[in-house]
């Protein structure tokens, strides 16, 4: 066992006894049929100082981020985030810090009406568990349903949050890029609205390149994708160097956009979703029978990175 | 905030946003609607090396104690486990202390039938997040409903995980207690049978003193405890001083045994239960008005522990 993946992999051989189980382990949600017409879906997620956030976020954007990367996964699935538990480890019991924490965190409830319902607290090392569960309201997407000649688009642009990451703290670079890693806007919005029609979706936080793999290989499909294609910041080019651009295109995390799949037809509806909820939906490749291809200017590349994984440098 | 108490405080202000809610923060479990005719109840729990195990643990007990620990925030709603997700951070991705951990969680999960449906990892200080879903069977427990005259109840015996944490390990007297501090046993079946008559419930995971307390308080009414018919393991008061024994039997924590109130007329069906499933099931004191009172030998006694808080030494 040397990555997530495996941990996955390893889960997933765990015998399940239930048949309200739709979907265990291995993807961005499992899905539940508590209600004979309405499933919800369970995700948890644990953020830590070091792999998520750094020294110079606020308590404010802690739990701003922490809670917005477990809605994504929500959207991912095209479903409406409903209730919270928090799991909160601190160092001390500070009034202070928990309150700035928790109007970080408040903000995105309200946005969202998310209600929480559980909360612990224990003192060590800072690190912050959140569940949420969702509920359907249209269909549940999964990640393993893409077909042959599907669309492959993303929401908003690519790269920022891992920019943000390795330009230089407080430079000009890294806080152009920085509110894109601090201060994620979950696609909840759009998560639902493709829910209708799309045939699969995961939302990219352990980059482009792995998270689609992750597509392709739960739908027994391949991928090309048109690196050029891939949205980006307006002064991203003048910020990243040509060495750091495909880490953090291909290979950033964070990011929380939606990466989905649909059949060719439904273009004119997702120009129509974009102008509607004011968020850019780019087309950058095609599922296809096998292979993950990339290619720049029409010809074939062979990326150099692959994604994020915890255990992995 | 001071405490874990603020913080649940703390957290009971935030605005909740949904009708099927039954009961939010503040219990052992947040209830949820999401059937007509089955309610869900929800916990979550994080275990730490320090707090909540120690470097002695194997990978097997650190396993079973998480999980048993969360279970037994079930058993006390009177609901049967059913889903469990696990975000586990460790230090490195070690593939055999992964095996052996689950190895101490699998057990657990057979016994209760309960399917593992969400996991995720991430590289750091050792912890241990689970978030757990019961069902309803029968009615759902909870700690504010306590009624003046009703009896008092413990399951099994008390204060044994705590001298086995201050007894010097190794020692025959720690020994002796060891297997209840790693080893809880949560007590589901006599939970769910209890849900069909008992007025209150809580598990003892902060203390008798406290959790007690804790259900006096939300019920609005008081409490007269016997400390001499608190159960007790038969070699107790030889291996433990007389100046620990209070902190170990009132502020001892971490013995996951139920602590219930039910009205005097099942006290027959008490000892049946008790009989059915071997084990011990000991009226220990009454509720009453007001006040929070024991009695040693008849005689009034006011205790100096009262129980654990994570963020007090």
């Amino acid at each position: 066992m040397k990555s997530e993946t495996d941990f996955v992999k390893f889960l997933e051989k765990i015998k399940t006894f239930d048949k309200n189980i739709i979907k265990g382990i291995g993807d961005d949600c499992a899905v539940l049929k508590f209600h004979p017409k309405h499933k919800y879906v369970v995700t948890t997620d644990t953020s830590l100082l070091g792999p998520h956030f750094t020294e110079d976020y606020t308590p404010e954007e802690i739990g701003h981020k922490s809670l917005a990367t477990n809605i994504s996964d929500i959207a991912a699935m095209g479903c409406t985030p409903k209730y919270a538990l928090f799991a909160l480890t601190l160092p001390k019991m500070s009034a202070i810090w928990i309150n700035r924490f928790f109007k970080g965190v408040t903000k995105l409830l309200k946005k969202h009406e998310i209600s929480i319902i559980g909360g612990d607290t224990t003192k060590g090392p800072m690190s912050v568990s959140i569940t949420l569960i969702g509920e359907q309201k249209y269909k549940i997407l999964r990640r393993d349903k893409a077909k042959i000649n599907d669309d492959i688009y993303v929401t908003g642009n690519i790269g920022s949050a891992r920019a943000a990451l390795l330009l230089k703290r407080g430079s000009e670079g890294h806080n152009y890029f920085r509110k894109h890693l601090v201060n994620p806007i979950p696609r909840v919005n759009i998560g639902l609205e493709i829910s209708k029609f799309a045939s699969s979706c995961i939302d990219i936080s352990d980059g482009l390149a792995k998270d689609l793999k992750n597509i392709a290989i739960s739908s027994r499909k391949g991928f090309i994708v048109d690196i050029d294609k891939i949205p980006i910041k307006p002064r991203f080019n003048f910020y990243v160097s040509d060495k750091l651009r495909e880490t953090c295109i291909l290979g950033g995390g964070e990011d929380y956009e939606l990466c989905f799949t649909c059949n060719k037809k439904y273009s004119r509806i997702i120009n129509t979703l974009s102008s509607k909820y004011k968020i850019k939906i780019t087309k950058i490749g095609t599922i296809c029978k096998s292979g993950f291809s990339y290619r720049i200017h029409g010809k074939n590349y062979i990326p150099k990175v692959s994604g994020y994984d915890h255990f992995q440098s």
